[in-house]
């Protein structure tokens, strides 16, 4: 488990690769008050929930697959 | 309130248009077994949580914008 508290950032290191398949949900927070930085977290289907990297060139490709399988359905 | 339980869709409804500077986090999930379509849900800085339309051009400038902001920090 890569994730803190709430208030304060929660991502303390970032996954280098993952699948997309086993992704259940994907939340993406810009920088607040509570965090400076830019942070990505994935919840997986097997409820674990890990940190990935916003300036990953894969994140961007994840990303759009999700939102375009909703064009094609 | 456009969100329901978490067991079946969450999004009833989207919202045609959301300022990014609004957005405290946005939360993308795939399609799956507790419902067929894409969602992505943003909460806001206000605390309501309200549902955008996954194929929306203007998300995918939005996410960009995040990732981008990322980047330059």
């Amino acid at each position: 488990l890569i994730v803190a508290t709430e208030l304060r950032c929660q991502c303390l290191k970032t996954l280098p690769r993952i699948d997309f398949e086993d992704i259940k949900s994907l939340k993406v927070t810009p920088p607040g008050p509570h965090c400076t930085q830019t942070e990505v977290i994935a919840t997986l289907k097997d409820g674990q929930e890990v940190c990935l990297d916003p300036e990953g060139p894969r994140l961007q490709k994840i990303i759009q697959k999700i939102l375009k399988n909703a064009k094609s359905s």
